[in-house]
């Protein structure tokens, strides 16, 4: 967030002398300054890409960054960008990236995501710019209270108020985000920080493996009530959804008396190639609830008890019968090893992963529905294609044949702040640029974010966008519809709808920078689609659906 | 903004019965609940736009407004589209809007233009969503701390999380946006809150008028300083930049010891039309410290003593001598009561405006540059405009030929925080429909919150963009010039470039539903403007700058 634009008719900066403003002199060449030494310690930490969007008080970084070639930085044109950036590269290197960005109101832009970034566990060390320090209590206009924002957000929150506390800032702020269960570090770094003499080595801080902890007690007890013959369902949050603990999920099958279900938002998951078809759970109480107490017993694997995404009227916020749930580990814990022990503690067969035949789109009425839509998707997806999923229209159906489609890793949203889809798609193609990733995206959500598609093709991010053009706040449709309420003023039914005007996608896309075409049909889509992914930079399509 | 998208594929929510999430029965057809009352009482407190962005959590809210048709719902996109707004209608009618946003994320988006507002005094009731209160132990994956989030740009945050709360919460929060020094106003409204039963009668809460008070023995030492022929310097304020107090301090124009100039970023400031020009405040330490130790005696009208945009070394946080300074009045205070005094005390004449010749066009070359482009628009601006300016490529000549436009009303970016320009362009003219809004933008703030040109063509909004097209931050490359650091690396001279892809407004305009065309001769931005201004709708005009 650049800032300032109303300087008066005569602030003509170059009419300056530079020296008003430079850095207190550095006491060599050899001389270090606290952002240089702040970027070389991430860097020893093997952080790779800073996205950034910063501002005055950020410019010593950026000065900074000319010095470390180690960090890649990128520039997006809105903070939410950032966030939703680095959220996603995380899901899919496992590794945090860092985000820059404008003191309070630039940072505050960058929220939504992170909020989605904490849900997800996802790690990330914001890097948020702060006047000079002494200046602060001048309260000049750009001063709010950053802590404050960051906290909802962070894990933990550093100000480098002092050169002291800027060393031990950073080297606490990557502790937080190199441990395996760490979160999201933020860091307020005052201008003359940035510019302060900070001759130290640089700070390597190890990333640290997980520790793979289940409960080996609750497992043997779990493996008795499964003998007992009684239904068992386990129930698998993002953790027990990698490649590994999903094929040791698959033994499972071999058991008419267990059945699997995933977290309804799980940070990623892999499918495909063989891999179990794992339904979500649903998010709705009415659903979930009714549908957890037909088992004797519910074994939460890498997962927190679930919980009502919202409150419903006449059922529980814990959904199901917590006397009947057992953790075997905790999110981010040994879900691949409590499977195993569980699998193996029963006797099952090793797992032997056979690859479906894969969903075919021939035959499909050329009238383009979002089942449609997704089944040219799930058909066409080009093997370890990554699926960023935001929005249900196509998202929905898309699920559903995701064990048909070639392997691939899906990353949604996690915490329900919209605007995360396309910025998440573009940070695992930053992560991951030999993968196709895929967005499947609704239009409503999409419009909060589409900064995002500049930062594609700026990047040449290998993305393929798919816009599920309904042209209206479906999910706000369907909750109206369930209160029971039938708006009557056109402009409040007006606050539902996202026509008048509609969207243009392909304009929209263009002006970005982002090459994109409209489908009307299935055929269309197939077409666009297969082009697509046979390019490796970005493209949009805007599927018009009913 | 709406929540949820990766629903379960077996989720469709018409397979439940609405009753599951009615709200709790009402007592009859005549009750009243939360969300009808609290609008009620808005509307009985003179209220009449919310501005919104709606999610599951709100939809009780959105229900209630068919029942009270006093309050206008708006639509906005993103959420800093609905604060920007409502700052730019409370700049132009002296009300407060409401906003309407959903839960913590939703609300975050909202922050960077709250901090613009706050810094702008303007008054603005921010209705969040949140979860149903018995809902939240739960820690669901929208759950955070608002009010966390609300505080630092907010001077009261009440939640409603009882009825009782709830009608006491909503009338503190009316009578601090009524008031004449309140403030933004922040409830945070659990779902279950909006549909409980408040059969109580409107609360109206009466704006309160305000109170003109300044200091008598501080303006009549100052008159005496003036009397002795020293060099008096008066720093008006917003409040010192009404029509009637200019009318005042035109007066001053009569001694030579008197000078005026205005505060950097007035929330709002009239011109033209025979009013005195007025010079804004250097927003630079290295300008305006100088400029203030020119004189004896600097008196604050309606301001707060000058304070450095961003700290300097070598140059104090409050600028001039602070034993010169003198406050005649506080912001929002009786700065036009002062000037009068001030004035009549010195028996100054009475004042009379006389307009001078209206600034011309003709004979302009047909290299469009920024000067050209300011001085086409003030050529031609239409009487009584709003003018939003946020970017000072058009911005700074523009204002500097403002006094010889025709009579027109100025707002621009109180706080930094870059995405204000278009959203409070869009709010400015939902408060005065009449009067043309004429918004000058630069690019790279107006990516930021692009979203408000679809808000304005869903309005019809009377509103003419001028986004001036240089397609780099040159305010960044100005300061990083005159650190003395030039960048080296190409990927990091990018940070500060915003050509690669250049964003095609034209474009992007015509995706949101704005018609829109490009200017790249004087002549061509002459008579696009022309066409633009002649129409009641909006138009944006891309001018393409060297």
């Amino acid at each position: 967030m650049p800032d300032v634009s109303n300087l008066p008719a005569d602030s003509a900066a170059s009419v300056f002398p530079a020296s008003a403003h430079a850095a207190p002199p550095a006491a060599g060449p050899a001389a270090q300054n606290g952002a240089q030494w702040l970027l070389r310690s991430a860097a020893a930490s093997g952080l790779r890409v800073c996205f950034a969007n910063p501002g005055t008080t950020e410019l010593p970084f950026v000065a900074a960054l000319d010095h470390v070639p180690q960090v890649r930085p990128i520039l997006s044109l809105f903070e939410g960008v950032c966030s939703g950036a680095a959220d996603g590269y995380f899901r899919i290197s496992r590794m945090p990236a860092m985000t820059l960005t404008h003191l309070g109101p630039g940072f505050a832009n960058a929220i939504a995501n992170l909020h989605n970034a904490r849900r997800a566990r996802s790690r990330i060390l914001n890097v948020i710019g702060e006047h000079m320090s002494w200046h602060l209590s001048a309260d000049p206009p750009l001063a709010s209270d950053i802590e404050s924002l960051a906290r909802p957000v962070s894990a933990g929150v550093w100000r480098a108020d002092s050169m002291a506390n800027l060393q031990s800032g950073v080297q606490s702020a990557l502790r937080e985000v190199l441990r395996p269960d760490g979160g999201i570090a933020s860091l307020v770094l005052p201008m003359d920080m940035q510019q302060g003499a900070a001759d130290w080595g640089p700070a390597a801080v190890a990333c640290a493996p997980a520790r793979g902890v289940f409960d080996e007690s609750a497992v043997h007890t779990l493996a008795q009530t499964i003998r007992q013959g009684q239904r068992v369902l386990l129930f698998l949050g993002a953790g027990a959804m990698t490649t590994e603990a999903l094929t040791q999920a698959s033994r499972f099958a071999q058991l008419d008396n267990v059945d699997l279900i995933g977290e309804t938002f799980p940070a990623r998951s892999e499918h495909g190639g063989g891999l179990p078809s794992i339904r979500r759970f649903s998010y709705l109480a009415e659903q979930g609830h009714p549908y957890l107490l037909e088992y004797a017993r519910v074994a939460l694997v890498d997962a927190l008890p679930p919980v009502a995404f919202f409150g419903a009227q006449g059922y529980p916020s814990y959904l199901g019968d917590p006397a009947r749930m057992t953790t075997l580990s905790e999110p981010g814990g040994g879900g691949l090893a409590a499977l195993r022990r569980l699998a193996d503690s029963l006797g099952l067969q090793p797992a032997r992963l056979q690859a479906p035949a894969r969903i075919s789109d021939a035959g499909l009425s050329d009238d383009l529905t979002a089942a449609a839509a997704a089944q040219v998707i799930a058909a066409n997806l080009p093997d370890q294609a990554i699926v960023s999923v935001e929005g249900g229209t196509i998202g929905f159906p898309f699920n559903a044949m995701a064990s048909q489609a070639a392997r691939h890793s899906t990353i949604v949203m996690t915490g329900g702040a919209i605007g995360q889809g396309l910025p998440a798609a573009f940070g695992a193609s930053i992560a991951a640029p030999d993968r196709k990733v895929v967005a499947l995206q609704s239009d409503g959500s999409a419009l909060y974010t589409a900064q995002a598609l500049w930062s594609m093709a700026r990047e040449r991010a290998n993305v393929v966008v798919v816009i599920a053009a309904n042209r209206r706040y479906q999910v706000l449709q369907n909750e109206m519809q369930r209160t029971g309420h039938v708006l009557q003023r056109p402009d409040v039914q007006a606050l539902l709808d996202l026509s008048g005007p509609s969207v243009d996608w392909v304009q929209l896309s263009r002006s970005l920078g982002v090459p994109a075409a409209k489908a009307t049909t299935t055929s269309e889509l197939r077409r666009l689609f297969h082009q697509a992914v046979a390019e490796p930079s970005p493209f949009l399509i805007e599927a018009v659906l009913p």
